[in-house]
C-alpha cells in the first residue's frame, strides 16, 4: 500500500437553491469575474439569469466568454487566458459541464504565464505553479471536474486530446444543485454515467495493494450509478436520482478513492484518441471501450478482482467458478451500458472504422506502453479496437 | 433531502514515515509550537523522539504540555490556553488519540479569548470564531478528531462531559501513520472500533431522507471495521488492518456521510453521561448502549432501515420477515461487539449500577427530549439503561 496525501479543499455547496451563496463566495477572491459557459443552454434554462443576478447583487464586474465546445479546444483556452489578462480578472466562474470547467481551469493557469497555453500540453509540458481562483456551477454529472484539479483539452490542429492535472487548478468552490441537471437529456445522462463508471473502474481494477474501505466506497458508487441513472433517464426531474448522481460524479474522480494507488489509467487514454479524431461524446466512447478492455485484460492472475466486482456490485452468486463470475460481470456491465442506458455499443454504430486504428493505438500508448491494470502495447490496443467493431 | 456545505480542508499525510513532512507543515504556521500529548506512551514508542527530531530539524521552538488524560478535563484545556498566551504560540501540535486532540482544539480556541475555556461548554456557550492552527499526529483510530472540528471535554467539578463543534477547530493537517497504532492494546483497538461503529450508526439510522450513495459508504465502513478489527487485535502490526481502521476512523465522523442530515445523535449523548460519572472508556460505553438503543427504537415504521443494515452489512438473507432480519441484525452486531471484540456487555460488568440512572437520563435529554432517530425522553433513556443491566 502506497503512502498518499489527501488534500481536497474545494468547498461544495450542495442542494437546490445554493446559488444564493454565489455572490459571497466569489467576492472572497475579488471584484472582476470572467464568466465562462458553453452553447447557451444555461440561457434557455434560466441559470444564466440566476447567476448574473447573484453577481449583480454582489456588485461584481462581469466579463463573459461563451461558446466553449464539448471536447473543449485550446482556442477557447487561449481566448479566456487573454481576456483574463486584458481585464485583470480576479476569479473565473465556470457554469456548465466538464468541458466548460476543464477549459476554464487552463484559462486560469494561462492567465498567469506569458507562453501559449498549449505549452501546458505539448512536449514542453510547461509547469503549472499557480492559477487564478476558479469557482464552478455544475450542470452535468459526469467528469468530476468540479472537485478535481485536472482537465482535458483538444487541439484540432494536431489531433491531440491531452489531460493534465495540477493542484492550483482545483476549484475553490463548486455549486452542485441537482435541479440544474433536470434538463440534461437521456443520452447525455447515460454518457455521464458511463464516464463516472469508467473513472471508478480505472482505479478499482488495479494490481497494487489497496484499501478495502476504498473498494467498498467504489462499489457503493457503482451501485448508486446503476440504481439511479435509469431513474434519472425516466424521470428527468427526480431530485433523489439527480442528487445521487451529482455527488457521485465528484467523488468518483476527486482522488479520494485512489488511496495511494499510482497506476496509470487505461480506457481514458484510449478513448481520448477516439474523440480527438471523431469528436464523439467522451462517455459514449468510454462505454464502448470499457467492457472490451475488461475482457481483454482478464486472466487467471487478476480474476479475483473481477469476482469481487461481480459479486459486490451486481450481486452475482459467488459460488460459481471465478472465470464464470468474471465473464458474467462483464456481461452485466455491458447490458447496463448498452441495453439499460441505450448507448451505442460498437464503433460502426458511431461512425468509427479501422482507418485510424494504428495511429490512435500508437498515440494512446505514448509510442511505447500504456501502463495500468495490464500494460498495453500498440497491438493490444488495436485488438481492443477490433473487439469494438462488433 | 437537506442542503449541505461540504468543506473539509484538512490535509492528511497518510502512511508509514509521513512524519518526515511534519517540520515543513508546522513551519507554514509559524515558529513557536505547543506540543501536547497524553500519559507518555509516545515516549515509550519512540514517536516523541521522532516528532522532536522533525521539529528540531525545522528549527522550531517547542513548548510541551503532557499528561492529557482520557476523557480530557477542562483543567488541561485551561493550562494549554494559558501556555499559548504566555509563550505566544503560533501552532499547536497534538500527538495522541482523540482525548489529546480534543483537548488541544479547545486550547487553540482558548488561547484567543479572555474568558475561561469552560465558557465554551457551559450555559454561556461562548462563540468560537477563531483558533490557533492545529496539526495532529494520530496514535489511535477511534474518535475521528483528526479530521473533524469537534471535541468533548469533561468537567469533574460539575460532572459534565460536553461536546462542541466549530469550524476553526478543524486541524490544518493530520499525520496518519498506521504503524503508530501498532502498540494499541487489543482492548483499546476494540473500544476504538466500537466508537467508529457508533459514529456511523448515529448517522445511518435516520428518519430523514438521505443519499443512497452515502448509505453505501457507511455500510462499506462498517464492513471494513468488522473485517479488520479482529485482524488488528490478533496481529497488532498488520499494516493493512491498521491502515483500513485508521482511514475509516476519519471518514466515519468528518461530516461527509451526513450529507445534509441534521438529526441529533442518541448514543453519544447517553454515553457521555456514563463516562462523565464513571470515567469508563467512551467506546466501551458506546458498545454497551448501542445495541440496546437499536432494540429500543425498533418499530414497524423504521424496520426497513434495520433490514438494509442487516442485509448489506451482515449479509443476512433478505427473504425473511423484516422484523426477524432486524432482530438478527442487532444480534449480529452484539455478537461482534461482545464476542468477537470481547468487550464487556453489561453495566454491572463495568461497575455501573442504578444509582445515577435518573440523573444521567435527565441530563442526556437536556432536561427535555433527546431528538434523533427516535426522540427519547428521560424515561426512555432510563429504560435503555435498564436493558444494559443484563
Amino acid at each position: 500500500m502506497n503512502n498518499f496525501v489527501y488534500d481536497i479543499p474545494t468547498r461544495v455547496y450542495f442542494g437546490e437553491g445554493q446559488i444564493k451563496h454565489l455572490g459571497e463566495e466569489l467576492k472572497k477572491y475579488g471584484q472582476r469575474v470572467l464568466l465562462t459557459y458553453g452553447g447557451g443552454s444555461i440561457k434557455r434554462s434560466g441559470l444564466y439569469d440566476a447567476v448574473m443576478q447573484q453577481m449583480a447583487e454582489a456588485g461584481l464586474e462581469v466579463y463573459e466568454l461563451a461558446d466553449i465546445a464539448p471536447n473543449p479546444r485550446i482556442e477557447s483556452v487561449r481566448r479566456g487566458a487573454e481576456m483574463c489578462k486584458a481585464h485583470q480578472i480576479d476569479v473565473l466562474l465556470a457554469v456548465g459541464g466538464g468541458s466548460t470547467l476543464d477549459a476554464t481551469k487552463f484559462m486560469a493557469a494561462g492567465a498567469l504565464v506569458d507562453h501559449d497555453p498549449w505549452d501546458f500540453f505539448n512536449e514542453r509540458w510547461a509547469p503549472i505553479h499557480r492559477a487564478l481562483p476558479i469557482v464552478t456551477v455544475l450542470t452535468l454529472s459526469a467528469t468530476g471536474s468540479e472537485m478535481d484539479c485536472g482537465g482535458v483539452i483538444s487541439n484540432p490542429d494536431t489531433q491531440d486530446k491531452i489531460g493534465r492535472m495540477a493542484p492550483p487548478l482545483l476549484p475553490k468552490a463548486s455549486f452542485l444543485d441537482p435541479t440544474y441537471t433536470y434538463t440534461v437529456s437521456q443520452y447525455q445522462t447515460a454518457c455521464g454515467a458511463a464516464d463516472m463508471i469508467s473513472h471508478i473502474l480505472e482505479v478499482y481494477f488495479t494490481t497494487e495493494p489497496d484499501l478495502y474501505m476504498l473498494d467498498c466506497f467504489m462499489e457503493g458508487m457503482l451501485k448508486t450509478i446503476i440504481k439511479y441513472t435509469p431513474v434519472a433517464m425516466a424521470e428527468p426531474d427526480n431530485y433523489e436520482a439527480r442528487a445521487n448522481l451529482m455527488w457521485t460524479s465528484s467523488w468518483a474522480i476527486n482522488g479520494f478513492v485512489n488511496g495511494g494507488k499510482r497506476h496509470a489509467w487505461s480506457c481514458h487514454p484510449i478513448e481520448h484518441e477516439l474523440s480527438a479524431i471523431y469528436d464523439i461524446t467522451h462517455g459514449l466512447g468510454l462505454a464502448i471501450v470499457t467492457p472490451r478492455w475488461m475482457k481483454y485484460c482478464l486472466d487467471e492472475t487478476n480474476v479475483d478482482k473481477y469476482v469481487q466486482f461481480g459479486v459486490n456490485v451486481f450481486g452475482i452468486d459467488p459460488s460459481q467458478p471465478a472465470m464464470d463470475i468474471a465473464h458474467e460481470a462483464i456481461d452485466r456491465l455491458s447490458h447496463f451500458l448498452f441495453d439499460t442506458l441505450q448507448l451505442d455499443s460498437t464503433f460502426p454504430a458511431v461512425g468509427i472504422d479501422r482507418t485510424h486504428f494504428a495511429t490512435m493505438a500508437r498515440k494512446a500508448c505514448g509510442g511505447k506502453v500504456l501502463p495500468g491494470f495490464k500494460p498495453l502495447k500498440q497491438e493490444d490496443v488495436e485488438q481492443i479496437f477490433e473487439m469494438c467493431m462488433a
